[in-house]
């Protein structure tokens, strides 16, 4: 896990497979330099908890893009913390999942997912995908300034 | 105002070149033919009264796009009354509008706001971001089945 001080992207993953093919396409297009690559839902709380305890709110996430199914602490759990506390509430998180099961969904809308994509199968379309979702997040959306 | 039963987005702007912009941009990516447009947030609000009250949910919006400055019942009213309530907090609302004032994004983001975007003042980069905002929202992002 590398610690910088402005992460763009905070990327919640189990999978070594997708993590490596989400980095790969946002560097490939010049989305995201400052990626932060934690494994399960524990390590991404603990993360946010460092930054909130020391103060240094202005090294939280520009955006958070998080696996459902995690180890240890899994997504929806993340997701419901994450949006319990008024500091983390406004850094936008994607889920970024296999479930396409509609309770899946409709419950990560109800903790207040900000948006919920689901991972193509295919190899070109994944790795499309993700460069859709760099091109709006990053660019095209406003994140608040924390 | 036009009623259909599928709607895939709900337009709330007051200023009638930026809703003709943006509807027009939807229309030729083929990104969204059944669009409803309404003027203020005493419209918008009305709308999904009359949907949750016939229960003919499957006709409420997929996603809503909310200007900030809106006559009769402002923009964060808006929000903060779709997000209150569970059967239409599951619905994505993006703001669009001309604010780029911080306290409008934390607001909106304290709210619920599923993302927030500002208007471009050229016209051209308007143009591509109701492009980009369609791609993301219409084709990529999964609504729930409401």
């Amino acid at each position: 896990m590398e610690h910088l001080n402005e992460i763009e992207i905070l990327l919640v993953e189990d999978n070594p497979n997708d993590a490596e093919l989400t980095i790969r396409a946002l560097k490939k297009n010049n989305l995201a330099n400052n990626i932060i690559h934690v494994t399960d839902g524990e390590e991404a709380l603990s993360l946010i908890h460092n930054c909130l305890k020391n103060n240094v709110s202005h090294s939280l996430p520009k955006i958070i893009l998080l696996d459902l199914k995690l180890p240890k602490v899994d997504g929806l759990e993340v997701l419901k913390e994450l949006k319990s506390n008024d500091k983390t509430k406004v850094i936008p998180v994607i889920m970024l999942t296999s479930s396409k099961e509609e309770r899946d969904i409709i419950e990560s809308y109800k903790l207040g997912v900000n948006s919920y994509i689901t991972k193509p199968v295919d190899f070109d379309q994944f790795v499309e995908a993700i460069k859709n979702f760099g091109l709006y997040w990053l660019l095209l959306n406003q994140s608040p300034i924390i």
